[in-house]
């Protein structure tokens, strides 16, 4: 279920590092993201994320996602407690992320407070092996299915395969 | 107490809001900062603030400060609850705030986000009139003596008196 406008069609994607901005005069869309400190997670979850999850750039991770998402207007005058609630205790966001670990692997890249002008939100990037696909597929079928994303206006879905496997 | 890098003196300031990057080649020092969501507040503070609180640009709030701090790494490491904690539970961050309220006006600008090499976490503006600059500065020592403070490692202020008053 994906809804909002659509980025154009593309053949294949670059992820670079930093903040130098490329010259890709042949590009045919261009995001931006910056990772940053955790949002809604406690204590408790933040250090089972890290005793379970594994990096990025493994090397039979060769199917990546990038999923672009803008929140509504009315999410973000939300104050963080009313947030935090619909995001975990209604949709169950982090746990979800959890079950998946450690096969998918996920960085989280946030946009909005980059300018006034940002497309989107949140750029979240996934790896994961191809025998885990449709884990992946349950994963976010299962967050597109929640509470939070009645909060989402804008949402994409970029599938891709590594090309140097 | 100020410390870290001060910034260079200057005798005059000038606030724009929007993207637009002024063209100020005599400018000894340009600071930039987004508003932005709230990160701590709940649903009862926030309340309490829309009730008590009057906007930016009274006309006897002649008197007005910038205050930029940068966190340490440490602290963004934290996860939320922590963060809350030590911010509200520890330091009654959003308490001391709401005690000035409405003599002291305030808007909170997020930098950390804007990119990787930004000389501040936050840019605090604050207004009020010349009989509450005492009460100013009770707010800003009783901040300055808290908890959260110890993760503070720039903390720099800028005093102003309006020119056109």
């Amino acid at each position: 279920m994906i809804f909002g406008n659509p980025l154009p069609e593309a053949s294949r994607l670059t992820v670079t590092g930093g903040s130098t901005t490329l010259a890709m005069a042949d590009a045919k869309w261009f995001l931006r993201g910056i990772t940053s400190n955790e949002r809604y997670v406690t204590r408790q979850e933040k250090d089972q994320f890290v005793a379970k999850q594994q990096g990025l750039g493994r090397p039979n991770a060769i199917c990546a996602a990038l999923i672009p998402i803008r929140k509504k207007p009315s999410w973000w005058l939300l104050p963080q407690d009313e947030r935090r609630r619909i995001l975990e205790e209604c949709s169950k966001h982090v746990a979800i992320g959890m079950k998946y670990l450690p096969a998918v692997a996920r960085r989280l890249h946030h946009c909005r407070d980059l300018g006034d002008n940002e497309p989107f939100d949140f750029l979240t990037w996934f790896e994961y092996a191809a025998s885990d696909a449709a884990a992946f597929d349950d994963l976010v079928a299962q967050l597109r299915a929640s509470e939070e994303w009645n909060y989402v206006d804008r949402d994409t879905d970029v599938r891709l395969i590594r090309d140097d496997f």
